[in-house]
């Protein structure tokens, strides 16, 4: 244990909230285990209707300086990161002093795609004292389990696609490229970078709508794995209801996560929404393609 | 020389004929070196305008039988494939009985994606007696030359991201996914899959202006590449004028193809388009990646 692992018992957790209903989720499973927690929303980003549930503050990305001194004043030690959060331009931000002294640092960390971005981040947070930890660690039980969610099961056919998913991902991981993949009959459709798991489905749904999907619809395969370098204190790759609708919307037989490795939010209601649509949601044990 | 070949010396060259210019660019080609040539429309694909000023025969995907009796009507053996076709969904398609006894096999090709398709395709062709040409045996002035195409070169830090390009596409290429990607700061934007190279652009200038992209505009590569497998008689990756439009409706500094495998619609054109945006397009040495 290190000395900031030692101060930080007992301390509140201050979770760094981004948007999405994760953060949330991640704040509640921290208070039943007993732990006080602080939201520090950022502005742009997190829900303000749900943040205003929680003892909180507000702080804008770029502002390090403003939340570190925020931290302090809290008692924080231990930091979560958790949420939606699209990377801004530099130019955009509004930098305060200590961000500006950290620039070199930061400049150099978005050179090299999202983990060097985010590794570069976590780095300049530990060098400050804090502890940085995975909302998994903190939230174990927001991590899909394994085996199906819901009551479907992936077929054969399907089990294939997953298999040529997890191959592509692990293939194109030193390369930094999205999280995740759409397969039908061995054939990769359509490949996540910057856009996002969303906007890659609703593009699966335009080219089927379209008429350039090959395989018919209720086939094929949403394959989502953290990418083999990532630092998963930040960025693991999560699910929720929205990712099952978009599933359905794109006409997939289903989705593959890894299980452990990946975060759902509401999994009830996730279960719920693939029984709902008979498609199957499927945690797969990791190290396996099968 | 194979009887087959001796036979389609001074034969006419049938060039089965998808949608876009290239198909005219090939048969200008051709023509220009002494070889007449009978154009096989595709309907639903081919420009009908332009295809009427060819000698030539209309016919729908899926009609095997009909285009093989045309072919030998026209004494054809030499056969050529060109233009873009939107792979159609086997059911969507009015097969003639030919076709339906080649179905096993065309079923099979279709599962492996789309290298594995056209390879079973020309493997059918070749089959029935007849020789399939790439373009570029026929029409060897088509294709890319290395080097600069107008008066813009790449930047260093544009051969760092045309050299990430070329690797992800290296990693990517046993599983059969596009062609394309956009690299900026070494970091991959988009992957090309089924939408193909004007929507991924497309999907980049959106992101851009919804300032979802962290480098500037004015920089970032797509880089356009044969996959390590694929059958060069069918499908080598095309650039035109449209191309050079995206590239700079997407913010990028340029775009990057391989010499020698890439069909160039219009080069004077490109060079011309690329020089009034201040773009470059560079034609890469095969096996380099630099």
């Amino acid at each position: 244990m290190s000395a900031v692992a030692t101060v930080a018992k007992g301390s509140p957790l201050a979770i760094i909230c981004g948007s999405g209903s994760l953060p949330f989720a991640v704040a509640d499973a921290a208070t039943n285990s007993g732990r006080s927690v602080i939201l520090f929303a950022i502005r742009g980003a997190a829900d303000a209707e749900r943040v205003a549930k929680y003892p909180h503050k507000w702080g804008s990305v770029g502002q390090f300086g403003r939340l570190q001194r925020m931290l302090n004043d809290a008692g924080c030690r231990d930091v979560v990161f958790i949420g939606g959060l699209v990377r801004p331009a530099l130019w955009q931000l509004r930098l305060d002093f200590k961000t500006l002294t950290l620039l070199p640092r930061l400049a150099a960390a978005f050179r090299g795609g999202d983990n060097h971005l985010l590794s570069g981040v976590g780095d300049i947070f530990e060098r400050n004292g804090f502890h940085l930890l995975g909302a998994h660690e903190v939230a174990p039980e927001i991590l899909v389990p394994e085996g199906p969610l819901g009551k479907t099961k992936p077929s054969e056919r399907d089990r294939e696609d997953i298999e040529t998913g997890l191959g592509y991902l692990r293939a194109a991981g030193p390369y930094d490229v999205g999280q995740a993949v759409v397969v039908s009959g061995r054939h990769v459709l359509a490949v996540e970078a910057v856009e996002g798991t969303d906007r890659m489905l609703a593009r699966v749904a335009e080219l089927r709508a379209a008429g350039r999907i090959p395989s018919a619809a209720g086939t094929g395969v949403l394959v989502k794995a953290p990418k083999p370098e990532q630092d998963r204190r930040f960025d693991l790759p999560s699910i929720g209801p929205q990712t099952v609708a978009s599933v359905v919307k794109a006409g997939l037989a289903g989705l593959a996560i890894i299980a452990g490795e990946t975060i759902v939010a509401d999994p009830a209601e996730v279960a719920a929404a693939a029984d709902r649509a008979d498609i199957f949601v499927v945690g797969m044990k990791p190290g396996t393609t099968r």
